[in-house]
């Protein structure tokens, strides 16, 4: 099992609420917001593979290819797309989610729209999109940049910076605080669970909290 | 049987369409715009417990338990707290739904953002809100009032006033005007059913309606 | 089998992306922002029966049936209210849709919101809005125009041009180019049939699109 592999499965075991509380403590913003689950019961972690579109109007008769970044995305990576937010038009479809399933591509997280969401919840495939409609990007958004730093709500995403997704959303983790972020949810998790424990065994909230030190749960103390 | 459980089984008979238009009769506005059901196919109904939020930006390194008035919650209620439709940051979340189930309090209603949604819909607790996302509220709103009245899109909340949810959405009865509001809110129904049976039939809806007094539904037929 | 009937299945087979893009390669805009599918996996395509809707607040006592145009909605046609965007009070509920069912009417799309969701989706029927409330439109909106041109986000809708609704969200085609728009969709659905299947023998996308034609995907290549 890789170094990455490793990550991945310490994340997967976490949830982005307690990867979010690690990093209010650490005074890093992460959230991403606007941006919801698609497809709904998964999770992802994995480092970003970034893209930066543009709007772009071109003369009558021209056409692109927007996708073609996909061929890139190596194994266990999360495609995470800036479209602005855009929902006049999709920057993601059944042609490269199948794509993305062939190549290992752990999830995508579109700022902006996607289309094909049928299919694409058929397929099982993560994906978390600010919208769902059916136009085209084609014609009206473009690449400007690849695996370039994104800046989403206030919120830097450089490549290889990862990505946790879950049913309440998207976070983005600098990847140079990776370990600390990881070790201190980890630790917020433990106390929440022990929270849980003394509350339905019918103690009181505060009672709980005042005991089991939730004013600082990402603290060890095992 | 209680009055109050005697109450709420009268109300969750009804739907808060009825409702509504029981209070549009009365000229009383009801509906709280967009906090939408969060776990679907619940139904609620119970006196509000109302907390108001406000936001709030510590000190760094000092860190508040925002949620400790749920121990002072009774069974039967519904904690309506209002974080001015907050996007950025949440007021509910697993430790408070567990709380809330083991005090059989009826269910939430967030004027704001929640999380730990996968979890809550597994609990299958009645759960309200304008948004799900994954950022603590801790550090970024505080409790300024608990057992107050809050104003929602223009609609006022009295410690008190009745609350019913289902997946239309959520309304607020004045305390005071209960009573006549049931009253109404059953012939709505009755009349709804009846032209409902006259359709089923093959007749046409301006016939059904004329016949059968759809112009003032909340007056008794029977 | 008739004219209309046949037009249903030939675009009943396609989605409304393919339409979209078909739509797109002709320079005409369809699809209608912010209306999204209220009942999932459905899909619908049928001529318009258009309703315009004002806001309206009468004399206190006056009541208006808002919803009688129902009865002269032929089968097969999709009612489209236009009561634009509204979110403060519904025009659809549980009464149209037993009515429309057994007109079958074929679907219905509200630029506004809808209330009795419930009742609707345990009837199956396929409801198109941009939100769901439980407030009347009774003595908030009324109808000033039947069978008249609508205009939503900038497109323009005449009875009798056809809509196409998918779990994508809705599209509306001009009556006098939908051969035009079937056959080009039909192009764009057959390219991407190739491009999938090469994509599954393990192809790279661009690979895939350069040889079998995306920038052009409306043009038979049979």
């Amino acid at each position: 099992m890789n170094a990455l592999t490793k990550l991945r499965d310490r994340l997967l075991a976490l949830d982005t609420a307690s990867l979010s509380d690690a990093m209010d403590s650490l005074y890093i913003a992460g959230g991403l917001q606007g941006i919801k689950p698609q497809v709904s019961n998964m999770k992802i972690a994995g480092p970003a593979f970034t893209v930066q579109y543009e709007a772009y109007e071109p003369e009558k008769n021209t056409f692109m290819n927007a996708g073609n970044y996909i061929d890139e995305v190596p194994e266990g990576a999360i495609v995470v797309v800036d479209n602005q937010g855009r929902t006049d038009c999709t920057s993601w479809g059944n042609i490269l989610t199948t794509r993305a399933l062939q190549q290992k591509i752990a999830g995508t997280v579109i700022h902006g729209s996607v289309r094909d969401i049928a299919d694409i919840r058929k397929m099982n495939y993560p994906l978390y999109a600010c919208n769902v409609y059916m136009v085209s990007g084609k014609n009206r958004a473009r690449v400007r940049a690849k695996q370039c730093e994104l800046t989403i709500h206030g919120v830097k995403i450089a490549p290889d910076d990862w990505i946790v997704g879950d049913d309440n959303g998207v976070l983005a983790i600098p990847r140079e605080r990776l370990m600390e972020v990881i070790l201190r949810a980890e630790n917020v998790e433990k106390t929440e669970q022990r929270i849980l424990g003394t509350i339905k065994e019918g103690k009181k909230l505060e009672e709980a909290r005042n005991t089991l030190g939730y004013a600082v749960p990402w603290e060890s103390k095992a």
